[in-house]
């Protein structure tokens, strides 16, 4: 039973201000950024990937990562991560005053190359020099492997070559190493494969990273927990992705996955009413209808009304 | 791990044409559901609830059951059952020539009382009148237990009382017991926790029907089938609901759940692109995006494209 595998004290990092907002198509204003950053601490978030310190030729959307940074509410037990891909990325979210580190090594060369402008092989040194430096300024730094469940280009990805990727950075020092379905693709019986290769050679902390892009994100990520994850990523509202691009789609809702965990018997700590706040300030910065689904039902139980008649 | 405890052979009944267009505000010419249903078939649907023998004024989109019926391909292995309410609709459904029927008790005095007029007693003996009927028909009968997870009127189900009733249908001779996620509020332990109650009392084949109203709906369907349902309800195009109203929403998409299935090791028997493309045809005539994600996110692994630049 899931109820009796599934653990108290996930964490869940909320990762909307960056993975959420990257490729959505609205440019939305630094102030307003902030504003929903504020949203999701109010709503109980503690940790928070606030930004990508990336060129911003690359993601325009994130050209303003030290604006970000420099006007995010400093408070005790609220930690900021930004995301870097190199060891430019990494100067500037260390200047930044970054709490912790997220850099990426994308498992397939096709994705890899076009997510970073390097070789898998390339993308692992470029992680060491960035881990070194990182912990050289006393940050933790997580180790993120991009599409661990499958790749847009070369298809399916072996659990295999992912620990091997994994093997590879946590001898580079990550502190944390998280498994990206980026693009979507991935079942719980995937995740409990990954889980048992990746186990194989490091007693890391596993976080995972889910979009629900095939509407597997939710199932995936309750069998991360039962699987052993210490951490789950999520984005406030669900967004990501372009809403209007045919394949496009967010990462899990965080308000969505705070429920079902609720309803599982784990506590997040996060406050469902106010993280519908949350999505509902981004949604108006976005102008387009999110995928997050709570905001929408509603809590339950909480005010009951009608609903339907005549079936089940 | 999900993967070893799920079992091959889970049924996937189709109730797009009934549960998923009840609630839709766009009235479907019978001809455009005669089309859905031969698309669906195409695709491999074997069980298909093809519409209610509710009365017209109750739900004006099912007004035409028997012209759907009299309009759907007879074909051997395809079996189309009907949903009745009470004794008038078990006759109209015996003569337009169903081939099962499915009734309905709901858990809750308030809901039952607003889905079919009478409190959970009469409904009971309801229940019972109609499994006479159609077994002195010769007809497998189906009895779903109505808001089996919580009720939009009275909060909280127990596990207890559904489990009551799901005896009490046993004992009137149901063939099948079918749990229903009305209003989309369960997650998986409560699937457990409710599969367990109700073994205590019968040892009839079990079926599911989850909403995807707070995105527990696939991860809800995994935990049937790991707990040992025998089949799922799900609606190609994820239909059900009025997509403008707040707090409607449709069953789990067929073919988002035949590709979650798929991808862990569950034959269906089901055409993904096929149900793509029903789902696409009462998606032109309902003239709203539908709730499925397949058909935009693609197969996997299918034509690969580019997907995001610049993270994870």
């Amino acid at each position: 039973m899931v109820a009796n595998t599934v653990r108290a004290g996930v964490e869940i990092i909320e990762v909307g201000p960056r993975d959420g907002l990257q490729n959505e198509a609205v440019t939305v204003r630094t102030d307003a950024k902030i504003a929903y950053i504020q949203a999701l601490i109010d709503a109980g978030v503690t940790r928070i990937e606030a930004t990508s310190f990336v060129h911003p030729r690359r993601v325009p959307q994130m050209a303003d990562a030290e604006q970000v940074m420099a006007g995010v509410p400093r408070l005790p037990g609220v930690g900021y991560a930004g995301l870097v891909l190199n060891r430019r990325g990494l100067d500037r979210a260390l200047a930044a005053g970054v709490d912790e580190v997220n850099a990426v090594v994308v498992a397939t060369e096709t994705f890899c190359q076009r997510n970073q402008g390097m070789s898998v092989a390339e993308a692992v040194r470029s992680f060491g020099e960035i881990s070194r430096g990182a912990r050289d300024g006393g940050l933790k730094v997580t180790a993120t492997i991009g599409a661990s469940f499958g790749c847009p280009f070369e298809g399916e990805v072996g659990p295999d070559r992912v620990a091997e990727l994994v093997r590879q950075c946590a001898d580079a020092g990550a502190g944390e190493i998280a498994l990206a379905d980026t693009i979507g693709v991935g079942v719980p019986a995937d995740v409990h494969r990954l889980v048992e290769a990746v186990r194989e050679v490091t007693d890391l902390p596993l976080r995972f990273h889910f979009h629900n892009t095939r509407n597997t994100g939710y199932a995936n990520a309750l069998a991360a927990i039962a699987a052993g994850a210490s951490a789950l990523d999520s984005s406030c509202g669900g967004i990501g992705g372009c809403p209007f691009a045919p394949a496009a789609t967010g990462n899990i809702a965080t308000e969505d996955l705070a429920y079902m965990l609720r309803r599982s018997g784990l506590d997040t700590g996060l406050d469902l009413d106010r993280l519908i706040t949350a999505a509902a300030l981004i949604e108006g910065e976005l102008g387009a209808r999110l995928p997050a689904l709570l905001g929408r039902a509603g809590d339950f139980p909480g005010e009951l009304s009608p609903e339907r008649d005549g079936g089940s």
